[in-house]
């Protein structure tokens, strides 16, 4: 029997399975087959997983889960000049649909973006993209931080969007993945101070040593006060502790819970830029006039664009994030539902999650 | 028995009355003393008397309502040489603090700003501000347009918020005054196409005739359908009828509505502003992962920076924005209370309710 | 014999011909094949002839004139969808390379650009293009008016680069047809005033009837006065004659002249923003001290972007431009050679010149 | 005899004497007088006791020399909040004018600035600012180091203007004082990598062990090669030594030699942002077309902005920057002319030179 593309599926809601699958063939000449060798888990993968859908993305058909991926070049299209076999590589996900090559950004539904429907994901032996999204790795990174380079990108988009300049006081709700790699960028990015927040004690630990200069567990909302009064308290209790002025310069909300979201409005000074970057649940509640009266700019982040690919690798390389100690649990590939379950889980201790790939 | 300073004063909530103050002095060289001539009414204005606070806006002693006026200037200060007695004003309501005008621009708490507390506001026989935030009206514009360009100001500072570039297309919730008068600085500002949103058909009918090239009244809300996804049906609805492909290139929401707010957001295309002009309750439910998987910019506008008040008075006195149009009610000053009632009703009738200064 | 696609060549510098080329294939299934109707002639296509090269384009081998041009849809490709045979189209010359259609912006040298070397121009019977880059017309603009829908993209992409808002005062200088038609789009975009400048008494009082509200012929520069200390001394008089305070709000430099470049930094305010649109010779001096001191933003213009010839169509569409009004002379296609030694002449009373396809 | 303010001024071009001058009062409520300790000495320090003038600045009158300085309070003005007697602070030498404080910044013709005429500088015993523009030390920060606030803030604003950000690579152009500190401010700020570039070998190697992490000094000019033709060549030199692809993200021009500012120019890849710091001569020959073809953002940068005083403590005091390593000589307050001597020469070995105050 030959070679086959073993790949881990998610067919339905809360339905996986593993699939041997033909292995994919070259589709354009600037294509390149790269043979997976680490992924992350996102939370994205598990939402998918758990609920089927992210918004306007519902898989119709079954998809391979997966972004977060590093591996080896095994395949080269005629056209490809900057990768050649044997070449290690970081998998950039999403890749620029057919109307945006041939022109007609304007009529783009949407980029090809792994695991995102309809787009099978980077959890299978094989996986084939375009050459210009594989970013090679510097001999002394390791595929571990190949995958992890995913992770790094979206936090570099965040502070990209935050408009994050050196100096500056910057507060990071949220103490997972994203959360303290926001936290890590905004230090290597010659922050002033980098405060992280979060209800986990033990999350906060961790973030004191990673890119945290102080971080802060609220205390609990004592029952007779109301939510959006507590979030504005809490808010008052940072500036305090922290003395903070006025404000942070900026505020990345890389949580998406609503006490967050509404804390990090209120946190905010005059002029300020609020990042919302954990997506939560599909409506909050949103304290609309203190934006206003603040003139605030609220931006969402989402993904990566231009540029944050290649910065991600060089902060890993330069050694300015010691991504590896992020990940908590490693799994062999067919133990892949067991990772994904201990993801949905969300237990304090667990922070990053990573699948060895099919051995050859 | 000398001349007064007569006013309409804010007791306390629901409690006005009406005054024979001193006149004031002068109190710095570049100061003036303007005897207004005319005054618009504004929600805010309305918001004190019936409610006592806007935010964080709590007036803790009696204050003067009033900050839509034009006037004629009946004392100079020694050092202003951009006014002499006799000019025809038009009042900018704000000036920077004593912080700023020391330097200290940031500790700034607030700006002097009229009618919003602890500051008086301009409806009194005479007002006395800064030689510099009086505009000179050119001999062709009335009082009433001068009372005027304040509200015009309000808007130019929202559609600068809102980056608004000639030949776009624009959404605007809300046929209101705010709203009416940002349809008009788009449309003066060579937008493609102006779409004006109203529940209230007589208003969408005069917004028609003003500033808006296309109208809308979305239909009621099925009673069984939720409240978040109406939103987003309305905004569906919205991009067809009006054949926007993915949505307009700027929302402005006048309305303050929670419905608005959410068909704003979901009405928005990939990378576009939203700008929250009107600002309604404290808090709303707001979709925010909709914003983040679009990459919007959300923004809020309050009042005017630098430039609006003479780019108000060149709409105005060019002719491109004919502001006397608005004007549905006027009153005498000692009607004050009146004007102030019909505004609270909130008819449909009623957009710009005025009033006329104390005589001489 | 069959159908041949007779073009206007240029072999080397000063040295042009017809030649009979065999008709060009489409080579990507989202091509489309144009039989071109009018093209107007621009500066550059001139300059290639006489002198045979502009800055780093420099042509190696015979290529064809021409890149403001309108047509009519032959034949598209299997992949087009959003044009058919016969529609009536505008032709954007620049197509992003292989590079850019493959991902790798990153290495793109450059664009293919029509009549840019290495690239065949628009001057003969067909040209093929990518269906993306070809602009439907409306029924009501015809051939001549698609022609010229370039030089208005060149100069939205001007006004552009110049943030160039509503109700601003602006300078431009120079009056043959892209200062004309950069005075014309500020006009169009709602400026508050459009000021004019050339040495032509008659350019400038064409340009007062077509989007200037004002014009200035600079005297003479006496004999005895420096170069860079008149150009000094001309930036006051335009202050003066037009009340502009410290300057406009805005100067873009259509002319590339010395002399225009030095009164344009020399009339800029503070803070201000030039735009370096004619590029004139390789070298010119340049006051940087006054640059600095005033930290003014200078920026050249080059081309279009997004965006920029779907508002030149619906600038012309909408009867906001009247370009027909620019053409002052009509050739045939074999009088191709003559129309482009008129606008070598230079006179003042040419302004744009345009030649016709070659009939089927 | 009662004590007096001993001052370094400058009569006329070339001519300096020392005058004790009365002591200066407080003349607002917000003013400190503050005792001289430390004092840098400026090129334009220098420039103006040579040549009388820069640009539009002339002084009519005598004026006091120096700008770069860091003292004691000596006495505080009722109003005065965030300063006692005692305390050691950086002093900004400008202050918004009378126009600006009373509201009316469209009529500033200029900010006081300690030394541009018809300005008093620093060089004397006592110097009386508002209290706003004295930056506090931190106690482990000496008087030297608080002089040397000023050239960090003006390297800050060059990187502001030049909108550095992390991760890029930067060529500064000069390492004298302005571009060694131009080069440390980009590495404190995690840029990539940053090239100094200079004809002094000293200078050079004294980079590398301030800010730069690679350096350059050109090859000297065949004398057959025409100069912009060289500027180019040593553009391409430099972009193949250092493997910069199509150039760095910014170009940073701290010389204000000719030949690096075309060199800069030709440096700067498709899109990129050139900052002109050094000023040098009032015209320049200048290649626009290559500014144009490239679609460069040129900008100027003069003194600094808002933030640029408290980020340059901020990056002395954190150890980011060691500036006491740019001191090469130190005169007491009556040899001042003797240092300003030794800055004019211009010699290779001198980087920095200080002026210590008149001791009490």
């Amino acid at each position: 029997m030959g070679e086959t593309n073993r790949s881990f599926v998610l067919r339905a809601v809360k339905d996986v399975i593993f699939e041997d699958r033909p292995i994919p063939a070259l589709s354009d000449p600037w294509d390149v087959r790269v043979h997976v060798s680490q992924t992350g888990i996102c939370g994205s993968d598990v939402h998918y997983w758990q609920r089927g859908r992210i918004g306007d993305f519902i898989p119709n058909s079954p998809i391979v889960l997966g972004h977060e991926s590093s591996g080896t070049v095994e395949e080269v299209g005629p056209s490809v000049k900057n990768l050649k076999v044997g070449d290690r590589v970081a998998l950039e996900p999403g890749v620029p649909c057919d109307y945006c090559r041939s022109g007609s950004y304007n009529l783009c539904p949407d980029t090809v973006f792994a695991a995102t429907p309809p787009h099978d994901g980077t959890l299978s032996k094989y996986y084939t993209t375009q050459a210009d999204y594989c970013y090679p790795l510097p001999p002394h990174m390791n595929m571990e931080e190949g995958a992890l380079v995913e992770p790094v990108a979206v936090s570099v988009q965040i502070t990209k969007v935050g408009n994050v300049k050196p100096n500056q006081t910057v507060v990071v709700f949220g103490c997972g993945p994203i959360g303290l790699l926001c936290q890590a960028v905004c230090k290597a990015y010659s922050a002033k101070k980098v405060i992280g927040v979060d209800i986990s004690q033990s999350r906060t630990e961790f973030a004191r040593t990673f890119g945290a200069d102080e971080v802060y567990v609220p205390p609990a909302k004592p029952e007779e006060i109301e939510d959006s009064i507590w979030s504005e308290r809490v808010a008052l209790m940072i500036k305090e502790k922290f003395d903070l002025g006025e404000g942070p310069d900026v505020v990345l909300e890389a949580s998406g819970a609503q006490a967050c979201i509404q804390t990090g409005i209120h946190l905010n000074k005059k002029g300020d830029t609020y990042v919302q970057a954990g997506m939560g649940r599909e409506n909050v509640v949103f304290p609309i006039p203190t934006a206003c009266i603040r003139d605030l700019t609220v931006r969402g982040s989402i993904r990566y664009s231009t540029g944050c690919y290649p910065t991600a690798v060089d902060l890993i390389a330069s050694g300015k994030i010691d991504v590896k100690r992020l990940i908590t649990n490693r799994f062999e590939f067919e133990q892949a539902e067991e990772a994904f379950e201990l993801v949905r889980q969300g237990k304090e201790s667990v922070i990053k999650v990573i699948i060895e790939g099919v051995s050859s």
